[in-house]
């Protein structure tokens, strides 16, 4: 078995699962102080209690995938499958710690390569399965939930051997990587041949090529890299209409742009089996630092204007005022009253923190940029606090999901939404969601940041913590979301990097009108009329 | 009647007509020695023999017409409708010339705003009557023809009156412009506040916002400004399933982006009324400078350079040898002779002339970019021949259509088209197109252009001049056109900023699939289900 799937019944976000990792006393003291008293590990069961429903898969339909793809690259061990029950939304860990009934996919498939997928795609149609592609099965909006929909049977797609580089065009600066290359390992790829891709979600470790491109991500070097979407050259997808290419050139007039109908399609309108890509130069140089703001106003001003005059840095991520202080209250030690004492000498009474980070380009061209950056953050009125916050946050750039099982064994009710507005709407975007979420859950710790800044706005991103309703703590949650979404629909877009999946679908409409959703429906029975390409989601 | 209607029956670019400009008469003896002798002149039969068709609307619908936009804005005058029945593609002004039968729609219709629009869309749902929008008509590829289809009559929806600026967002720098605004007035509304478009195809000052979002243009500054795609942040429709408004954000993952399914819809999914755009301060400076490099690789690979470094200059214009030869064979006189004893004196054997300009930004910005540029520029062996040159392509950037009409005056089959491709594939793009249209025209002058550079990869711009073949003069374009446009099939796409229209869709399939295309008429259908929009193009 390929070395790849290693995928456990996933109640936590590390492959290895997260165990009991003690919080610092310090920090739950702190924690509790916040948000109320918080009762660690109530309701949690243990893995047998987890049921496995059989397979519904018919044995003409095992016999048929088994000859297409391979006995052994058919699984339909319970562990196997219930590891693809879902993604690492909080919900779905919460589901998995209480032994709740999960979607569960009938069998995992693993095709070797395209024409496999293809197969395997042909397959479902005459058999009328459904089928979810499954790449790094992070999806944190249901995206990746094996829903049957109204079909009998539903197979998991895991693309984990779609693992290879398939070609690399050094002078257009184009390599076409296999949709189940995951992002390290799509770096160690690029890099034989000298050159990076520059997407580092905070999925980075276990996403992959296909699952960006499906769900339109943005990664942490967006400002500089730009979003996945922008990186994308060309698709290739297996559809049960057949095979689907797209993308010639650079850029075109040759009708609507197709490619932005693909990316973002999240498997709905096919299973994408290869992505060309732009590329660029393996950096030969980094630089993180730190700065501070005083007040989120001055603070997204500072961003805005960086946006404005083209002089972000590669990664830009500003901190709001909580934030700000629970990554202080979490790093506390002598360098932290340090800065705390500094930043009070200088009359920053709300400190706002923002992380620069440059990574593309030679140490010349870093630091040019950094030079004009910096010009333009000295005029915004901000304080440059050194190197070891940008550094440190560097090295926990991938680390939140992690802090997130620990939390959750804790007790906490803890989880993170996103949205996008343009600016003259941010401010009022970010009370209004804040507020849904103060209302609905009561005690509450909502931290938020720009990590996404474009000249006509930006994302927001919110970390919520709050002491988990051990009586309904899905519910909890449900409610928190629903009021956030409602919240933002109207000034800002349901998801910024996250996709719709299902958590989204019902705010979908209000964003694109029922006229968007009709159109994604034909062409989604274009492409797919007996409707078996991952059920439920997007539409 | 408003004065922004001043469509004549349109012979030419011009709407004052080009009259018989004469041609310099060196300029015609070296393009004689070039393409053969040409005849000025023959066929060309006056306006009164173009013939126009009584109208074929019912009275009913003329009523309803009449109800909706007012008696005086609806056109049955024939000579009104005969300056909408086409655009201005070399074929749209020959047939003119010759009197040929011409799709003359069977009213033009002038709505006063988006709500007239929707109104009238409704009214030819309701009574099954084709509908072309038409913006400034300056479609070179039958995108405005006004074709029947299946339909009994056809009106041009004429947008001249969707003239205003509706709002501007100075901190998110979006302005809303309708559709009908014309280039040189939306500079001039988004000057009074400061801002600036910075789009500025070659039919600038005819061109509308409608029209450039529904081709997907791209303007002489996209390096600099980016295409007109990029810089749409919503747009709104009028559609025969009613209103549809899309972007709500500076970028979203939810789901694909139907933005970009609208840009480039060109008039079949939908009747662009207003258009959301980024906006950038008005630059303070600007300069315009030639360089000139040794072949067309060293050319290619200078820009190439540029894009790759994101060095580019916001105008970036690399012409081949024969563009370079011809520019200079038409710009004789002592400043040239200068140049060519310059070049020979630095050993520059196949000079190719690179125009580079700086528009955006304040004179600092303009100067630090500028500086950046010219260490790419020399690193790549370009040499520095002044601002002259550069002066004088900006003097007559918009010209390009009227030096066509001088030339179908001398009797010359003068045509341009265009293409973009990977870096890869670029140089072998250029030699297979030149090699088709030197093979269908015999004695032919192909030049060719770079103007808009993307990280990987160009467009190319052809201009061609041949002698006409007065016998069957569209025959022989034709003919010219198809063999281009196979030789662009596979390599490169149909069409970089001209759109499909009419002329470009048999190939479309070959570039977005037959797939491709049946999800564009699953998206139509959803749209428009009774086919009233825009007959015949596209798809």
């Amino acid at each position: 078995m390929n070395e790849l799937i290693d995928h456990r019944i996933r109640r936590s976000w590390a492959a290895e699962g997260s165990g009991s990792a003690p919080l610092p006393a310090k920090a739950l003291k702190w924690l509790r102080q916040r948000i109320g008293p918080v009762t660690p590990g109530v309701n949690v069961r243990p893995d047998s209690a987890l049921e496995v429903p059989p397979s519904r898969l018919e044995e003409t339909v095992k016999q048929q995938l088994f000859d297409l793809v391979g006995t052994k690259y058919v699984l339909l061990d319970g562990s196997e499958r219930l590891a693809r029950a879902g993604g690492l939304s909080y919900l779905d860990l919460l589901r998995r710690r209480l032994a709740e009934e999960l979607p569960v996919p009938d069998a995992v498939v693993l095709p070797a390569d395209p024409d496999e997928v293809q197969a395997v795609v042909d397959a479902c149609v005459r058999h009328d399965v459904g089928l979810v592609p499954f790449g790094g099965g992070t999806s944190v909006v249901g995206g990746v939930a094996a829903l049957r929909g109204e079909k009998k049977a539903v197979i998991a797609l895991d693309l984990a051997r779609l693992d290879t580089l398939v070609s690399v065009d050094p002078l257009s600066r184009i390599a076409v990587l296999r949709a189940g290359v995951r992002g390290p390992e799509a770096e160690r790829l690029l890099g034989e041949h000298g050159f990076t891709l520059g997407h580092v979600p905070q999925s980075f470790e276990r996403a992959t090529i296909g699952g960006f491109a499906a769900t339109r991500s943005a990664g942490q070097a967006s400002s500089g890299y730009g979003r996945f979407e922008d990186m994308v050259s060309g698709v290739r997808l297996a559809t049960p209409r057949g095979e689907w290419r797209l993308g010639v050139a650079p850029a075109s007039a040759a009708g609507p742009d197709l490619r932005q109908l693909a990316v973002g399609s999240e498997g709905a309108l096919g299973v994408i089996t290869e992505v060309a890509l732009r590329v660029r130069p393996k950096p030969s140089a980094s630089r993180y630092e730190g700065w501070v703001l005083d007040g989120w106003e001055a603070g997204s001003a500072a961003v805005r204007r960086l946006a404005q005059r083209h002089v972000l840095a590669d990664v830009t991520r500003l901190s709001d005022v909580d934030e700000t202080e629970v990554s202080l209250a979490l790093n506390s030690g002598w360098k932290t009253s340090a800065l705390r004492g500094y930043l009070k000498a200088r009359g920053v009474k709300q400190p706002c923190l923002l992380i620069v980070g440059w990574e593309d380009g030679s140490e010349a061209e870093v630091r040019a940029r950094r030079r004009r950056t910096v010009a333009a953050l000295r005029c915004a009125g901000a304080l440059r606090i050194g190197r070891v916050l940008g550094d440190s946050w560097r090295r926990g750039r991938f680390s939140g999901p992690r802090q997130r099982d620990v939390l959750m064994d804790h007790g906490v009710c803890v989880e993170t939404l996103e949205t996008a507005a343009h600016w003259s709407k941010l401010s009022e975007l970010r009370d209004v969601v804040r507020a849904a979420l103060t209302a609905s859950l009561g005690p509450v710790i909502v931290m938020c940041h720009v990590s996404h800044a474009y000249e006509t706005g930006a994302s927001l991103y919110f970390t919520v913590l709050a002491a988990r309703d051990d009586v309904d703590p899905i519910g909890q949650w449900r409610r928190a979301k629903a009021a956030a979404s409602e919240a933002i629909t109207g000034l800002g877009t349901i998801s910024h990097h996250h996709a719709v999946g299902v958590d989204h679908a019902p705010y979908l409409a209000a964003e694109i009108g029922s006229l968007g959703v009709e159109v994604l429906r034909a062409a989604k029975a274009a492409v797919d009329p007996t409707g078996i390409l991952n059920p439920g989601k997007l539409i």
